[in-house]
């Protein structure tokens, strides 16, 4: 393998970046200068070695791929629109210039689902591969998906299916559900959006939490992804890293998504899960049987665990 | 010591975070939303321990001061004022509740430098301390001072003063060089500029390449920080992390910066130390015997080394 100088490897990244009318100064400088909007939205995410993924499990376009992908999720589920990525990648000693490029490589498949332009980075050793990811985007669409405005009465969606994410190898590509939602912040008042990382039973709690409401779901109704191999629903709401988006919709929002489906090409799925309750109700979820049990606890990643 | 959740250390440095008008969505949220403006300025940095910093000789206040400071630094570089900050923490599973925040507060302390706003933020175990900072900002003057615009009969400038700076310790608290970065762009065309991160003698490099232009020093000029101890401008050309400004001016505007430095305040140290010259002319050093010398190589940083 040749060797790659950091300056080697930055020119390398410079040539392969196209040029883009957004971007006044890219890499190269000491800090990138793009073209701003009245409202930006900002958004970082680290992924670490032996935390988020593991080297016998994964090459290194993965990491690029997964660590630009979550970010790019964050985005979308603030019905945003990202447009500029830096990168900061540290790496092992044992690893070379083939392998940093390689990453680099995985980030680009990413950036292309979304038209998003590399515009710096960083890069040093470190004793475990390490990428932390910068998004910066603006709102299309005019409006943004925060976590807090879902109301009891709303209807709760999912898109794509959860659980088994993990053991499968399947979040390793999530797709960033940027298509679903441009789609449903063009077309409706969506009341509150979020990205699911850590499982269904967390994050429905972290985004009814910001809304000050609780929220009931129905098991029979949670789409389960066939990587959980039987098993269930448990696994949909525990696993985490899917990276779907969970929202919520007014009622009338909420049949006209359910009739409308086709003419969104048929491409995206979107599940009714359950609907928003008024937070005194707290969180329960309709068993198989049809009776109402409370949600399983989210358990929480502890500093000193 | 208290243990202290993920969620439980994000409610904290909430807590602790102003209300800003500026910021639309903070905290809390999948990403931030901020007021943008026409041109943004973006820049990532990525301190890791081991690397940047041992254990041994610092403390988490100083990770976190040190990861934001060099940040900043960088938008000081451009001719920009920083305004939106976001940092991906990852702490080693022995540092706990307490660390994680008091390498907040260190990264407080360089942001109240400048009236950053803490806007995002990703916390995760790892192996070794590491912190990616990730800073927004914008040009208040209406330029920006690239490294590309410097010219052949241009005057060289740095701040401060450079050497013995991770010997010393003094590494771990460098004072982005904003007031003075503002001065200039006020009241100065800064044909172009960077911040001395790997030394003199290689950045002085960078910044002629993107300029397309060579340059000749004085060795007798250069201010070399008592930290260097008596090793001279050897130590001021190749230690590294001053995060000092290097910068060009044109001879009019050279000598109206020597001539005003009262008008400055007096507390801002501008010392010139070199001039431009063409490319062909490669890279010299007047020694403190008047010879012109070749200046000093800079080694690269290299992967795999």
């Amino acid at each position: 393998v040749k060797r790659l100088s950091e300056t080697g490897l930055i020119d390398w990244i410079r040539r392969r970046t196209p040029k883009d009318a957004r971007v006044t100064v890219g890499i190269g400088d000491d800090a990138a200068v793009v073209r701003g909007s009245r409202r930006m939205v900002l958004k970082t995410d680290m992924i670490v070695e032996n935390v988020h993924f593991t080297r016998k499990n994964s090459k290194p376009e993965d990491w690029g791929y997964k660590a630009m992908a979550v970010t790019l999720s964050d985005l979308a589920a603030m019905g945003a629109v990202p447009e500029y990525a830096l990168a900061a990648v540290g790496l092992p000693k044992d690893l070379g210039p083939a392998d940093a490029q390689a990453v680099h490589r995985g980030m680009e498949k990413a950036m292309r689902l979304a038209n998003v332009r590399l515009v710096g980075g960083d890069t040093c050793r470190a004793e475990r591969v390490t990428i932390a990811v910068f998004v910066a985007g603006s709102f299309k669409s005019g409006k943004m998906a925060l976590r807090s405005g879902a109301r009891p009465g709303d209807a709760l969606f999912v898109t794509g299916r959860l659980g088994g994410s993990l053991a499968s190898g399947r979040h390793l590509r999530p797709v960033p559900r940027l298509k679903e939602s441009e789609y449903l912040m063009r077309r409706f008042r969506v009341r509150a959006m979020m990205d699911l990382s850590d499982g269904l039973a967390k994050d429905l709690r972290l985004l009814c939490a910001e809304s000050g409401v609780g929220a009931e779901l129905d098991a029979r109704r949670i789409p389960v992804h066939p990587d959980a191999r039987g098993r269930g629903v448990a696994a949909a709401l525990l696993d985490g890293e899917d990276f779907e988006l969970l929202f919520a919709l007014g009622p009338k929002d909420a049949e006209r998504l359910e009739r409308g489906r086709g003419a969104a090409g048929g491409r995206m799925r979107f599940t009714r899960i359950g609907h928003i309750v008024p937070k005194q109700q707290g969180f329960t979820i309709l068993s198989s049987h049809g009776e109402r049990e409370k949600l399983p606890p989210a358990p929480d990643h502890h500093f000193g665990s």
